[in-house]
């Protein structure tokens, strides 16, 4: 993105606030996004006195998941920083990764006399059953020499493993075949670097088979996404930022401590976030925080709870603002389109604050079609980060 | 950018013509920039009858030299062609850098009895003493067997070495420790390359030192930001187009050489500008005039200023259009907003007029928040010199 020797020093606080699954169509019968329908009078007039522009997550035409989402946010490209399944599962249910781990999601499936899958999700299996299985490989798998094993349960029949050792490699084959009426695919090493690594696992999942036997309907397990927690520049090396992240959820907590990031106590109520950063504001430099409800409104295709949502946002700016960050930028990871009722490719709106610096354009409103009239234009998402830092006077000039 | 076999000639005659700083952000107090609020009639005529767009000097975010400025207005990817700091000052005071050179800055400073450096500017010397040294350097230094040796006053304690001789090196670290109390640092080649070049500037120094042992404050020498001419293909090569610079300052005519332009007579008054064009207007296909005032005002966060120097280039557009070029772009190197009192990474407004083959647009006036609306839309300056060539017919079809 740029040279490392462009990054200096200040004294600058950045707050890059993220409503999750921002970005919208216009709703069923109605000509507005929920974000154009929604009472903002707060953002709108940042809007007025900042600069808009609409961010492309990933590609033109490529729906984000949150890992990808969120990595274009901090700046990290996500068609180069790619961060495997398994990673982002443990990630997601708050386990702490360390590198060289080796992460995977792992299903409980039903077994056949014969040992054939006939059905590989076990009939999705209630979470409390996945506990008590779960309590039982804790128990009566034993670790190979030199690895620890973390089983933990995720929902329904899906969980994450992961291995802790040296010179573990995650490059395995799923053992899970996608298909039933055929056995578990062995685990299989994709180069010579995860030989070992593969033997092991083989081993661990042996005794998972044996342990689970006797049970029914979840007598297997099927094991898919292995990955190793990358080694990646992390955030304040690249942007010499402290950073700290205020989140509720585990999967965004996940991915800001797998760039580096502080993480802050969880809130409960969003009216609480503006004094969690309170707290680490002498201390940081960049603030990250997280607003899940927008993108869940949208993923249950519900306009009317997506546009309160976000009104409530709008709610707590003043307590943000109160902060006197020098760069403020609100935007989402992705949209998550009410009449899709998931995430999708639109590009999301943007809307950056910073009065000392910015060039005003002729955006009123904080919405999807006035950003696309705004001063940033149409950009990817992850060269947000350079637009933030200039404005908070955090690069030097390039060249003489 | 686009393969040389798209490149074929023609008769068309393109001028760019750079103003420099041009971007800005509303000044103080008011709604609108210098460029917006200066009387240019026959810009705005331009950018009624053309096309605008907002230009990203580098990459969003980062602000340019003078050098990478201009090097994206003239085609060449600034991420990709950099250019060591002492080239650029050797262009900056008009040195004739051939290819091959190794040019670097020095500073005089004080020494101490001990040798350690007392002061690294020795005091801001006087200009006139600063002549009166590199007299006695000139004088005194020996220059090692097959090697030249050119000693350049810059202003007050600055000035130029360059070295010209055969398989020299400047892949050397600066001798500037940074710090006052401690010796200058030795010369040290930075890979193997360069180990040769390193001995022949320390012999080069050692006798430097040897003739400024009695002077007082200037008794020493730092060096820094060694770097050799680089070897880029030149712009006739690449374009197919003979390019001639009209310039008044060094830095801007140091650049146009670096690409191979042919370099016009400085001129004093802008008004001289379009007479020094018409005489190079039949032996040449692309004309760079480069007019340094807005940049001026704008360092001095001078705003009245800006807008006049504006205005005062608006009156020679009649001029320039008189000599028939068939594709006209007015733009700027980057911005320097007025209220920043320094280069910034604002994009910048460009205006291109080319009658026969422009797609017109609903821009009414040059200015920042137009162009933001402009049919070119938000781009990378590299990208501008394929546009220019395109609306001179001067890129062939891509494939059949």
């Amino acid at each position: 993105m740029f040279p490392d020797t462009l990054v200096h020093d200040s004294k600058s606080k950045i707050l890059l606030a993220v409503l999750d699954g921002l970005g919208d169509i216009p709703g069923p019968g109605g000509p507005e996004t929920p974000l154009e329908a929604a009472h903002t009078p707060h953002l709108d007039r940042l809007a007025r006195e900042g600069t808009s522009g609409l961010f492309t997550p990933v590609a033109p035409g490529i729906t984000p998941g949150s890992g990808p989402g969120h990595l274009a946010l901090f700046g990290y490209d996500p068609a180069t920083y790619q961060v495997g399944r398994g990673v982002l599962s443990a990630l997601g249910i708050d386990f702490r990764l360390e590198p060289g781990d080796v992460a995977a999601r792992f299903n409980f499936c039903s077994l056949d006399p014969d040992g054939n899958i006939s059905d590989r999700r076990a009939g999705r299996l209630p979470t409390e059953t996945n506990r008590r299985l779960v309590e039982q490989l804790r128990e009566r798998v034993k670790p190979p020499s030199g690895v620890s094993l973390y089983w933990e349960t995720e929902t329904e029949h899906r969980g994450v493993l992961v291995l802790r050792g040296r010179e573990l490699c995650g490059n395995l084959r799923d053992t899970d075949p996608q298909q039933t009426g055929r056995p578990a695919l062995p685990v299989t090493p994709l180069d010579d670097e995860a030989r070992a690594t593969s033997s092991i696992v083989q081993s661990v999942l042996d005794q998972a088979h044996w342990t689970l036997k006797g049970e029914h309907p979840a007598n297997g397990l099927l094991i898919r996404g292995f990955a190793t927690l990358p080694r990646w520049p992390n955030f304040r090396e690249r942007f010499g930022m402290k950073a700290c992240a205020v989140a509720k959820y585990p999967m965004y907590r996940g991915v800001a401590r797998l760039v580096g990031m502080t993480v802050a106590r969880r809130y409960d109520a969003l009216s609480e976030a503006p004094a969690l950063l309170a707290e680490a504001w002498a201390s940081h430099d960049f603030f990250f925080l997280h607003f899940k409800d927008p993108d869940k409104a949208g993923e249950d295709g519900d306009f009317e709870r997506k546009k309160k949502a976000i009104a409530s946002f709008d709610l707590v700016v003043p307590d943000l603002l109160a902060l006197r960050p020098d760069v403020f930028v609100v935007t989402g990871d992705h949209s998550t389109p009410v009449a899709m009722r998931q995430h999708s490719w639109h590009p999301v709106p943007v809307l950056l604050h910073a009065p000392a610096t910015v060039r005003p354009d002729q955006v009123e409103r904080f919405g999807e079609r006035p950003a696309q009239q705004g001063g940033l234009g149409q950009r990817l998402m992850y060269e947000l980060m350079a637009l933030m830092m200039a404005h908070a006077g955090r690069l030097a000039k390039f060249g003489a």
